[in-house]
């Protein structure tokens, strides 16, 4: 009930020039876009304010080398500690974000119409990377099994025509938050291979997983599967560090990175800031432990709300996310005549993800932030019973 | 003689991470990458400590709107207040760094081997962008008349050819100094309007000018001109925060920017993280006093250099820069067996910048950055005449 020694109070979060905090009205409560109310931890803290303190800002060079070759090595160590992949730093290109990354990929290994594959409900950036290049949405929709939302392969490869050439996978998957098992995985990298498709595998939520799982990277399964995969990841969302901007993508082989160069020129891409490098090696490097404290609380949040829910609010149903700090919330119980989003946002002033934005079909739906303190968490809740209950 | 309020003694740049100071041995004195030996303007530092105090690194809102927003109106507030010129901040591209953006330029307003003219010498990424964009560079040789080096308009529409799309300039231009007058400005734009060619125009030295002299952005001498004019700038150079990796890109256009869009979908160049788009905004809105006096020391540098050269090493030929902190040091009076960034870089232990790097006809030319203290540029201007002299 108490808080932590990460926790935000609510006064400095009111303060900050974040969008989570300032897209709404001042008594709107914000569980929408994914970062968390947390104080950073304290190795990227102490990373960024010694190149403040000697105002180093020229041209990077870290350990003798170009700081982006830092970069590469801090991912390809983190992929290995945590998951026992061996990833190779030379294949690595160096994002802003992982938008960024998508949209290159889209534009490098596929043609206008060209079909690509997307789990749904999805991310909305998904959604705008397919339209805004010009490719074509091949929608494979998840369903709620009872206890899960799950993931049809046996549909999946049904799906696969002639001029599909992607599958855009997001693993952990937002907004449903399931983590795939080595069995959906394998399904996957089989039909990528048979159908000659590229995996391009957004792995950002990896680390924050929940019940003693691990994550597996869809590129550790096979050297056949890793040739014709792209991971896309950061530590700006488990690190809570997106306003600066650092994230990489990985080509399973040299074969998939040339043709990846030959549409889209390594400089093209711009390079990361050095403080969102500093961030990002100091953060993969040093700051597992912060990390899993913040887990701790995630965990004790996902409990609380899964309780609440089941106790006060029983029309609205979720699974419990097997990762991230997002839960998919099935309103349809209530009957609410516009969207879930516009309700509690005008009955209850809190700010959730409308569900529309992931799937036109889910207006009924919200995303909810729970990454938070418990009593901002708490107050949430409270407003969300409070303006279920005044429906009558 | 003694110091100004901004420099940084040696054993601080020493001690800095940047590659300035850190590519060579430790006895060599670098004078090579353009980045100044000088310490931050108080606006910018204190823009970004703001931010690290507060650890408000979540996706960022600036003045209740995206913060690229604000980094497009501090743009074309720059351009306006600076230069008269009218920038629609509608039409800005955020950038990493203006190699992104001259990488981005070639790829979208040229196809595989089509013709990029190029003011030669020029800096090294000028010919990579080219080289690895597959483009083919058309080389336009600057000659020096006896007191700087002019650029043949009239030779210029010869080089034009059917396959001929974009004119690369770099006005000031680097590493000659020269700022293109308007009449030589007004003929490029007449040769690109009569030959239809796309103008990619790099103007990051503009700030940095010389004797009352102020820069002309080539979109501004008409709107024929600027329908066909991409201009890339950034701080980094002026404001000496490469490191934080910020830049624009502006479309004279909106035909112009759907051309580029149309091969360059928006979100795959990324974004700058918000330490530097801050830091941008507080260089190009706040920090002009500190330009004002570290362009008093550039200035004094710049006498202090021609001085010395005339007195003491008259085989070294230059023109005084009408603009940047770089000079183009012609040492082929020295005949010296190898090139001149190695006579100078083994005899006088000191880094220049190597001729051939910019011209591969300039071995016996180095580029020199003048932007440091009073006492380093009097150590490099020693060490150059003692190695001289050992030359007998």
């Amino acid at each position: 009930m108490t808080g932590t020694a990460f926790d935000l109070p609510l006064e400095v979060l009111r303060a900050r020039q974040n969008v989570k905090w300032r897209k709404y009205a001042p008594d709107v409560l914000p569980a929408w876009v994914a970062e968390m109310d947390f104080s950073v931890a304290y190795p990227i803290r102490r990373a960024i304010e010694r190149t403040v303190r000697e105002q180093d800002y020229g041209y990077p060079q870290r350990n003798g080398q170009n700081a982006e070759l830092l970069l590469a090595q801090a991912f390809a160590d983190r992929m290995q500690d945590r998951f026992g992949w061996t990833a190779d730093p030379a294949l690595v290109q160096p994002l802003a974000d992982l938008v960024q990354g998508t949209f290159a990929a889209l534009w490098a290994f596929a043609d206008a119409n060209d079909g690509i594959i997307l789990q749904i409900p999805a991310y909305p950036p998904f959604h705008s990377s397919i339209a805004e290049t010009g490719r074509r949405l091949v929608p494979h929709r998840m369903h709620s099994d009872g206890s899960r939302h799950t993931l049809d392969t046996a549909a999946l490869e049904g799906l696969v025509d002639a001029r599909t050439r992607v599958i855009l996978l997001c693993n952990p998957q937002n907004p449903t938050g399931r983590m795939f098992s080595r069995a959906e995985l394998l399904e996957i990298g089989r039909i990528a291979i048979a159908r000659d498709l590229v995996i391009v595998s957004d792995e950002i939520h990896a680390d924050l997983v929940y019940d003693g799982r691990r994550h597996i990277p869809i590129a550790s399964l096979s050297p056949e599967i890793a040739a014709r995969t792209v991971t896309i990841t950061s530590p700006t969302k488990s690190f809570n560090i997106p306003g600066l901007r650092c994230g990489v993508m990985h080509f399973g082989d040299a074969a998939l990175l040339a043709r990846f160069r030959a549409r889209v020129p390594g400089h093209m891409l711009g390079a990361p800031g050095i403080i969102g490098i500093d961030a990002t090696v100091a953060a993969w490097a040093e700051s597992q432990p912060w990390l899993d404290r913040v887990l701790v609380q995630l965990h004790a949040n996902r409990a609380r709300l899964d309780a609440f829910l089941a106790i006060e609010l029983p029309q609205v149903k979720w699974h419990q996310p097997e990762a991230t700090y997002l839960g998919w919330l099935d309103c349809s119980a209530l009957r609410l005549p516009g969207t879930a989003f516009d309700f509690f946002h005008n009955k209850a002033r809190i700010a959730f993800s409308p569900g529309e934005a992931f799937d036109p079909a889910c207006k009924d739906f919200v995303r909810i932030n729970f990454a938070t303190s418990t009593a901002i968490l708490d107050q949430i809740l409270d407003r969300m019973a409070t303006a279920v209950r005044a429906l009558g």
